[in-house]
């Protein structure tokens, strides 16, 4: 980036028409905040940190709000900054909350945190890890070339170096296909039959290692973007399911999503902080936006009113979320193929599968449309949405009750 | 409009950055449509359609869908054209539906069309007395200098063509003050004084001149963005509100919002089409713009999926309002200054006048909130909202059941 004199780094987002909101400011791997300066020979670093594209208000160099040092981080839907320490203790206490007000879980349950390299499910992991909690890491490779091979790479170098437990399965070895054959082939988009993947081997690894719980990065960010989508359509039943945590069913592990309380540009700046090295790049097969659009109008929401998001979707939690009734959940039997539980005679994994391979599974039974294969949570998009989100997509969520 | 060749609608917009459905383009008092050219020495109007702002797909001229004539006006959502004829058949098949789905009133019923001297409301009145309804209009005398003057007059002119039968009230004749007076003394907005005035008053004429329904102008845009911003907080008890009818109780008339399925851009085409001289200029008092910030959203999720405002509202009052449950009617006791409804001693309208004249009122009563004075179909907005969107606004909507 080319500077011309010194100027403020809020100035210069809004030269470039960014909203600060959407990016990391970084100078020789330390975050700037928007009223500090930058000079001519300054390098800068304008991170995007929304999934699926790239995309101050005080005169003085803010204080932190717990401890008056300087700042690194604004967040400005709690009017507030955060020296380094007192960040990392902001977004820890936040998880904390989303743990304890939905008892997602304990001390002694085994946690299989779903992770795609991404800043999202690594903070999610580093959090938890540093609460103590027994999370083993789970990484499904895709087959998406360079990107899949960075993205396992940054796994396990996170692993690694924190002694972590993983778990690394290849669909091509464990099922014989990859992504990007399989949205060439058969009747779904690339990032229906993935995330439609995820979430299947995520709950069969789940179950098969006896995992008491599948948690997910699944931000403030992608909640509030996913309710506005739901919410547009009044597609209830989904809006019904849009909830931090899922119970458990016969053949379904329980699904939390821990961050839902945190923006996706404060999980950005938490992995920053926390010197994990995210992949920050986005899938290549990413093609849909309608999640983006939903991002996109939130994000200009927000700028206007400053926490919007959170008012939306945690007052769904609290309250919305209790107009939506109860879903019966629906019949389940076991795939007549694999075992795992289905609505259908053939689950939706299995049937995909068919279809990529050209064979022939058998008559489909009466129940012709298979409710597992739709995750609810995503309402109608889940075929366009971004694979970075769909990355932290795990369970059929439908076929969970509340 | 400077215009160098000759090019087409869509790219003129294109290039002023315009989003189409936001404007009607004019050209010697004809509407174009975004596939028709413009030259070079063609004057052009582009009238916004947006209360409380200013603001083509095919190859070949467009054609009517229903009897294939040249087009003149495009409607996305619906994925047609309309030639004027059958643009204006569309319009009055919207509205007769709407009238019907919610049993909003016979052909015997007198009905109270609260009109501004806009679009909205003056579509509204042409309408109902093409449709042969008993609609006479009433028009309330703000005292906001000239934009009151030619709003006035718009609305005689519109009178006096058809020979309707119009109640015109001067706030300062009737009630002793006006508004742009009333925004600068007393505790509320401009914005919010002048909501509560018109509901007031508008409710009280209709009641001691016998009509059995107030029929108000707002739109499928108006309906949306209320809709989202009442979603945006789940604001449920306002949203339980926001419905094309709310019935009459104890001192309160009957409500109705016969305009719901039509966009504001299709009441504008209208009005235009029907040759309606409206005042086109925006009150010159209004401040807030958290409704516009919402227009704007459901615009740009417009543009990029068409039909999404329609599904939205729509689709809440089909199925999403159901969720909502009822709300138990507030206990309502005359106001004992004016005799109207209230919750509290005294009316909203009776403390805000007092407030405005220096007056006291006597000590209010234990219930300090009086829960006629919110408007819950705008939410927390309405003191914020435009004044065109508060000039039809009309009843104090809390205090009606569903």
């Amino acid at each position: 980036m080319e500077l011309t004199g010194r100027r403020r780094v809020r100035d210069i987002l809004a030269e470039l028409s960014i909203d600060p909101d959407t990016v990391l400011v970084i100078r020789e791997k330390t975050l700037l905040t928007r009223d500090e300066w930058v000079g001519e020979a300054d390098e800068v670093e304008v991170r995007p940190v929304i999934s699926g594209g790239a995309g101050g208000r005080r005169g003085q160099v803010p204080r932190c709000r717990r401890c008056r040092e300087p700042a690194v981080i604004e967040v400005r839907r709690h009017n507030a900054s955060f020296c380094r320490p007192c960040f990392l203790h902001h977004v820890g206490t936040q998880v904390a909350r989303a743990i304890e007000d939905h008892d997602m879980f304990r001390p002694e349950d085994r946690i299989m945190v779903a992770v795609s390299g991404g800043k999202d499910s690594l903070a999610l992991w580093d959090v938890l890890l540093e609460q103590g909690y027994r999370a083993t890491g789970m990484y499904l490779g895709l087959g998406i070339g360079g990107y899949s091979d960075r993205s396992g790479a940054a796994v396990e170098a996170f692993a690694g170096e924190r002694g972590a437990e993983l778990i690394h399965v290849d669909l091509r070895e464990a099922y014989g296909f990859d992504i990007p054959t399989a949205g060439t082939k058969g009747s779904r988009s690339t990032c229906g039959v993935c995330g439609l993947s995820k979430r299947y081997v995520f709950n069969r690894i789940a179950l098969d290692r006896g995992f008491d719980i599948v948690a997910t990065g699944h931000n403030l960010d992608d909640e509030a973007a996913t309710l506005l989508g739901n919410t547009l359509r009044w597609s209830t039943e989904y809006m019904a399911r849009q909830f931090p945590v899922l119970p458990a069913r016969e053949g379904m592990v329980k699904k939390v999503k821990p961050l839902y309380r945190i923006s996706e540009r404060e999980t950005a700046a938490y992995a920053f902080l926390r010197g994990i090295d995210y992949v920050v790049e986005e899938c290549p097969l990413v093609a849909g936006n309608t999640q983006l659009r939903y991002k996109d109008a939130m994000n200009r929401l927000e700028a206007g009113s400053p926490g919007t998001k959170a008012s939306f979707y945690l007052g769904f939690v609290e309250r919305g979320s209790k107009l939506m009734g109860s879903v019966p959940p629906a019949d389940l039997a076991p795939c007549e193929r694999c075992g795992q539980p289905t609505t259908g005679r053939f689950c939706a994994f299995c049937r995909a599968v068919a279809q990529v391979k050209g064979l022939t599974l058998g008559a489909p039974s009466s129940a012709e449309v298979d409710h597992t294969e739709v995750d609810h949570t995503e309402g109608e998009d889940a075929d366009r949405q971004t694979a970075a989100e769909l990355s932290e997509e795990v369970l059929p969520a439908e076929i969970y009750g509340r």
